[in-house]
């Protein structure tokens, strides 16, 4: 508290980012991807011309943003980027979300949106996951002043079908509906050919998981040119060059690697299906995930004391005390060796 | 325009950043370095692990700010890291002007600081230049919401005396005073030995101009401890990672070469010194500039036919169609080889 901090700061409760340690031997916290990036980027750092960094660099970022349309058969003008698809996010409620009418939100989801809300005073209105613990797509079309959610949802993995998706985006097209993909790599189905049918359709995206570059921060929505001009107004009144130089330069290299990027997705989703396999025979309940992370319920052990334990022996899990997840544990998938280790641990610790 | 767009959109007028040209053979429009950072960066990208890119970065950059607490003879809590000094006054205005009463701007500055208030439905209250363009902190120092300038100012480059700052913050102490010092190593001096006495002062610096790192986007905040926590909860509700970790370690090599960072600006000052003589000697009129720019008025031709003459010869200087501002051209200082060729134009133009 400080005379200086306006009102709405004594009120905020910021995101908590999952724990950043030292000490940890195998770190299972926060998404990140076990594998390195495609090694072409190391070329870029090794000729990299630090004569460039003098310079501002492209406000518009338009060779990286080719690149991505080049991908995803787009228009680079269907493509906004930023700092980290946080900042995408941030600067999408900021843009379409200040109406005076509720947004929808899931109740359990990335618990970063509801944090946007309160910072920018948008209304919102939080409906329940189903029995299934999956977002209640159903429920959620009604009256809105903007649709969120992630797909796959965050931090329950599972992914929504795509028939879902476009009845509510059939119904809904009065104000945005913004869908989270940030984790849409690892086997689930992208939204993104819809753009061209319902313009008011924002997708977020990010290279933090499935190109292993949560390191560079950089996200990008995908959207209509009307949605994708409104963010450029909003992000020019914020912050002209949000995307680096050098970050642009990594992004676009990763980018272009499209095989790499194909064997690392594999990869995680191959391990991800074997440790889900493993945890249910040792009598763990579990959402089937979509994500390069799980969430799973201990049976014999309160998810607490696992965690905690788990902690002891340097395997860093991610614990919510938040009252309807404190029975789970987020798990995020490690490279195939790490997560052979993690299941011994387990093993190690149900027995003793 | 678009339906999906929120009220405020629709009014607003984003910041319009200086031109970025590949035809352009001297580049003195957007007040960037003409020389390059320090060599040690090179080295830093060369041995950067990229295996380090798949994790997120220290949310709070805190080696880069015992760097920058060691440089400045202040403590690592006094200092907030931005994506860019944009980003930090961006936040910043977020964080310390949202309380109804308008803050006080001076009429001619760095034109974000408006577009900001727009942005979050900030009041403010522009205060003129004095008769000799110089920020009227006399008539800045009555009732507010926070007071914001730079020093030296933009596109002015003049500096202010430490003295009038000091009676500003003697008689202001309810709201946050903030100075921002983007060009203060250019000659001028800077008031962050005062931020122990009033902690109501928060100081707004860059690595773009006298660190040649503008590609990098790195600029900070330096203020009391409450400040700065504030900063911190508006930041990390906002985006928690906005510094890469590449970005890190070349501000970090960067800030260490205190000798390059010198010799750089001491360079900059010598080829401003000059140049402000040799246009004085072609009868141009300016202010006496503190910063790595000059603010002039051409007599015998008006600013925009020499700056449409400039440009046809592959030298890009900026000029502001405002209206207070359009007797003069912005020139930022090139190297001395460039600058006079620059002088060696201006001469074949005014005997043309």
């Amino acid at each position: 508290m400080s005379k200086f901090w306006s009102n709405e700061l004594n009120k905020l409760k910021p995101y908590v980012p999952g724990e950043q340690s030292n000490q940890i031997i195998i770190k299972l916290n926060t998404n990140e991807n076990p594998y390195s990036t495609t090694h072409n980027v190391k070329k870029v750092l090794k000729n990299f011309s630090i004569d460039n960094l003098k310079l501002y660099p492209d406000p518009d970022s338009k060779k990286l943003k080719i690149a991505i349309a080049k991908k995803f058969n787009i228009n680079y003008y269907e493509i906004f980027l930023g700092n980290g698809s946080d900042e995408v996010l941030a600067l999408a409620f900021l843009t379409f979300f200040r109406n005076n009418i509720p947004i929808i939100i899931p109740d359990i989801t990335y618990s970063f949106y509801t944090v946007y809300c309160k910072l920018y005073n948008i209304k919102y209105k939080l409906v329940p996951l189903n029995n299934n613990w999956e977002v209640d797509l159903t429920a959620m079309n009604q009256k809105n002043g903007g649709i969120v959610f992630a797909n796959p949802n965050a931090p329950t993995g599972n992914a929504h079908k795509k028939s879902s998706i476009i009845k509510l985006l059939s119904d809904q097209k009065e104000h945005v509906i913004l869908i989270d993909e940030a984790y849409v790599d690892f086997g689930s189905e992208s939204t993104i050919s819809l753009i061209h049918k319902y313009p008011n359709l924002l997708i977020i995206k990010t290279l933090s998981k499935s190109y292993s570059l949560a390191g560079i921060r950089i996200g990008f929505a995908i959207g209509s040119k009307q949605l994708i001009d409104g963010l450029k107004i909003i992000k020019n009144s914020f912050n002209s060059y949000t995307i680096n130089s050098i970050s642009s330069a990594v992004a676009l290299s990763a980018i272009k690697d499209e095989k790499y990027f194909n064997k690392n997705c594999i990869a995680i989703i191959y391990t991800r299906e074997k440790i889900q396999f493993a945890l249910e025979n040792r009598k763990f309940e579990l959402l089937y995930s979509k994500s390069n992370f799980i969430f799973v319920k201990p049976i014999n052990i309160s998810a607490v004391k696992l965690f905690i334990k788990l902690r002891k022996l340097g395997i860093l899990v991610r614990y919510f005390s938040n009252k309807k997840l404190k029975k789970f544990l987020r798990i995020s998938i490690g490279t195939e060796l790490n997560m052979n280790k993690f299941i011994k641990n387990i093993d190690y610790l149900i027995i003793n």
